[in-house]
């Protein structure tokens, strides 16, 4: 899988790539993730990407000409299965989205920043307009890490046990079931017994549980 | 404004805190955020932090005694006013919550990783749990740089232009409106004449319907 990062920062995506699994994922060859910088590809002497918003109004909007040249750059190179656009307005990724791109072969993901990009972009570039969530953030990259991660994290051998990423929340409809390590005697904050007790059945019958009764109290909308 | 993020991967967010706003708004000194390694506070000679989870499964846990160590490190030398954990499984974080947060003076930001933090940290260390999403990603430091980033640009000074927060997407309810800049003419792909048009009130008027026609079909959640 590769996935074709385009911002006019780029610098602020390179410790969420540095480190962690997405490195990991790449030193593996399993999936390629290539930040471009907008900047690159404006045809201003000054490398300007951005302006005035059309009607006035406080921000600055990114230009069609530089995020055309970008997409138009990288498709002239290989064939993607998605534009996706980073931005609040856009539909809300959720586990499902991620474990459908993370079939994909090919995305190309572009981040907002400022007041935004100009609206012909999303109209006639975008093919998907994803939102992490109902909240505003200075500009795309960090949402386009978080999509970049909960993606690449579900390709097969990414993560060091294969069964880590099924037991996560949200994988089989419900939140994750509380977890103890070691010490289990911490100055008097004790862990539950059952976990000690070495009977799996009895252990994983008690996950269970504890997995609905949280989500009952946390999230009912996952049970309805 | 403090932000304390606790981490077991302080590369991670090297890269959020370098550029953009949040640096700018440390920079004027409007916020300042401390990132501490997590393998500072082990009090094992390998700066072991994480170990099996009790009763067997997948993945890695971090221990108790290093987190509870960091936090009352913390807490020796200042009132916080919230203790957060970020987790899937937490309240969903939004718009309101940021401009909450952005009234606090003091906070810490324990980031997940693994399969998670000893339940007994959740339940005696912790004042708060979010979550950016319905999504799984490898380890809180991302959700922390989202909450950082969604708090800190609402502090008085840091964006540039005061009325620029005020007219995102959430803060009246509504998704913003289409944004165009330079050229009005794009090969072709126009800007709507109405934004050539000068006259003032017009344009807010259609930004207006734009907003409310924009709500309608993608969110009408946010009309209720």
């Amino acid at each position: 899988m590769r996935i074709d990062i385009i911002t006019c920062l780029p610098k602020l995506l390179e410790g969420p790539f540095s480190d962690s699994i997405l490195k990991r994922a790449q030193e593996k060859g399993l999936a390629q993730i290539v930040v471009h910088d907008l900047r690159k590809y404006s045809t201003n002497k000054h490398h300007k990407i951005d302006d005035y918003a059309f009607g006035g109004g406080a921000g600055m909007v990114l230009q069609i000409e530089p995020v055309a040249n970008a997409i138009e750059d990288l498709k002239s190179q290989r064939t993607y299965d998605e534009v996706i656009y980073m931005s609040p307005d856009g539909e809300r990724f959720n586990q499902n989205i991620a474990n459908e791109l993370s079939l994909k072969g090919n995305l190309i993901i572009l981040c907002g920043h400022y007041k935004g990009v100009d609206e012909r972009i999303r109209t006639h570039f975008i093919t998907r307009e994803l939102s992490i969530g109902d909240y505003v953030i200075s500009g795309g990259e960090l949402a386009a890490a978080v999509v970049s991660d909960a993606v690449v994290r579900l390709l097969p051998g990414v993560l060091n046990d294969e069964t880590s990423a099924l037991t996560d929340s949200f994988q089989d409809g419900l939140l994750a079931p509380p977890v103890y390590t070691r010490p289990a005697d911490y100055k008097g904050l004790k862990v539950p017994d059952i976990l000690l007790s070495g009977h799996e059945k009895n252990i994983e019958k008690w996950r269970f549980e504890k997995a609905v009764e949280k989500t009952k109290e946390r999230r009912p909308d996952l049970l309805k």
